[in-house]
C-alpha cells in the first residue's frame, strides 16, 4: 500500500506558550494527511461525504517524538493501515520536511457511517480510493 | 438593554508562542458571550438554530487593549448593540475577572438566515430573547 | 487517588460540519481537565511552569464512544493514572453532564521537563499536587 | 506596494456545524497571509521575532462576504496597507482560488514591540521587507 505525503507550514495559531506546537494540532494535521491520501488516490473525501458516507473517528493515538515549531515545514506521511470497507485505519508519520527528523507518529481508527451516524459499509465504487480489495 | 457576563478560564490551547492568547480566540470568546446572552434572556441559540434561524456573521471587529494570559479568569460582557429581527449587532467587553482590566472590546454584526443561508427575519416568538420590540 | 470533575459547555467553534465536536478538541478538554486536577489538589500548573517545570506530552490516546454536540454540558473526569515525578500519566472520562452518557475515554502520558525541554524530575514540594509519594 | 497571494485548503477542523468555515478562522488565514507576505519580500517573521521584534495585534476587522466551505481552495491576498516602522497595517482579500469569488475582506493593525511587549520601532534593516521607506 502506498503512502501519501502532504506538506504544511506550522502556523502561529498552532503554537502555544511553551513555544512549540500544541499537542491537539497534530490530530488536525493527521486529518489533512488522510484527506490528501484520498485525493492522491483519485477520490475527494468531500464528494464521498456528500454521497452519504462519513468517516467517523473511533480512536486516535499520537506519540510525540520531538517538538515541531513555528514556521517549520512539516511532512505528514499517511498510509492506509487497515484497508476496510467498515473499519479502516490510517497510520501517520509526521516529520520535519527539511531535516526529516521525526516529530510524531500516530494512527486513527474509523467507522464508515451514514448521515445518521449508523454504521454503513462503504460502497464498492469507492474501494479503489482506499485500497480495499474485498 | 441589559448586559450578560460570562466567565471563562484561558486554556493552554488558546495561547501562542508570544506567551499570550492568540488573537483569533477573542472571537471564540465573543461567540461564547453571545450564546450565554441568549440563555440568560431565556432562549437557547441551539433551539433557535434547530428551528431554522441561523445567526450568520457579517462582520467582526476586535480591539486588543492588553494581553490575556494562560489560566487568567476572563469575563466576557455581551450587550445587544442593535436589537433587530434582521440585522442584529452584539457588542463585547472582555476583561480580566480579578483585576477588571480591560483586555479587548469588539462587536459582531449578523444577519438572521434560513438553513439555505438566505436572509430570514427572526420569528416574533424569539424577539424577547434579543430585546427586539418591533 | 481521587478524581477531579470539570464542567464545560461545548462551543460552536468546537463543532465541525458533521454537526458534532471535532475529534482533536477532546484533547483540549483533557488539558482543561488536568489543569483543574492540579488546582483541586492545591497547585496551579501555571505557577509550576513558571517555576521551571513543564509537563510535556509524550503520548495521547482517545477512544470516541458517542458524539458530543454543540451546547452540550460536558464533564471531564481526570484521574492521576500514574503518579510519578518523572513520567506521569493522566486518565480521562468525558461524559455528558446531564445524561451521564460516556462520550470518550483517554489518557495522556507526560514527561516533566525544564524550560530547555530536557527531562527534569519534579521538585518534591509539588509532589502532593500529583499524589506522588516517593 | 505589491500584494502577496497565499493558497490554502480549507480543513475539516475549520468548519462548524453550519457547514461553513467558522468565523474566527479567517483571522488565522490572515496571519498565514501576512507571514507569507514577509517571506515573499525576503524576510522571515520567525527570524525577526527571534531578533526581538514582535508584531503584536492592536485591532482586527473582518467583513464576511460569502461562506468558504470544506476542501475549498482559498487565496489570501495580503497587502501592506500602512508601511510603518511603529504601527503597520495589513489589508487582506480572501477569495476562492477557483471561482475567484470574494469570501472576505479584512485588516489587522499592529504595533512593533520588544519581548517585554513595550513599543519598539522596527530596526531599519527590516524595513525593505515591509516596504518602509522612512
Amino acid at each position: 500500500m502506498q503512502s501519501v505525503e502532504t506538506r504544511l507550514r506550522v502556523r502561529y495559531a498552532e503554537t502555544d506558550q511553551m513555544g512549540v506546537v500544541y499537542y491537539a494540532n497534530y490530530l488536525v494535521w493527521m486529518e489533512v494527511g488522510r484527506v490528501e491520501f484520498c485525493r492522491a488516490a483519485g477520490g475527494r473525501y468531500r464528494d464521498i461525504e456528500e454521497d452519504g458516507y462519513l468517516l467517523a473517528v473511533l480512536e486516535a493515538h499520537c506519540k510525540y517524538v520531538s517538538p515541531a515549531r513555528y514556521d517549520d515545514e512539516i511532512v505528514v506521511v499517511a498510509t492506509m493501515g487497515e484497508a476496510n470497507a467498515r473499519l479502516p485505519r490510517f497510520d501517520y508519520e509526521i516529520k520535519d520536511a527539511v531535516t526529516e527528523q521525526l516529530r510524531a507518529t500516530g494512527s486513527t481508527s474509523h467507522i464508515w457511517c451514514g448521515p445518521d451516524f449508523r454504521p454503513r459499509k462503504l460502497a464498492a465504487k469507492y474501494w479503489p480510493v482506499f485500497g480495499i480489495t474485498k
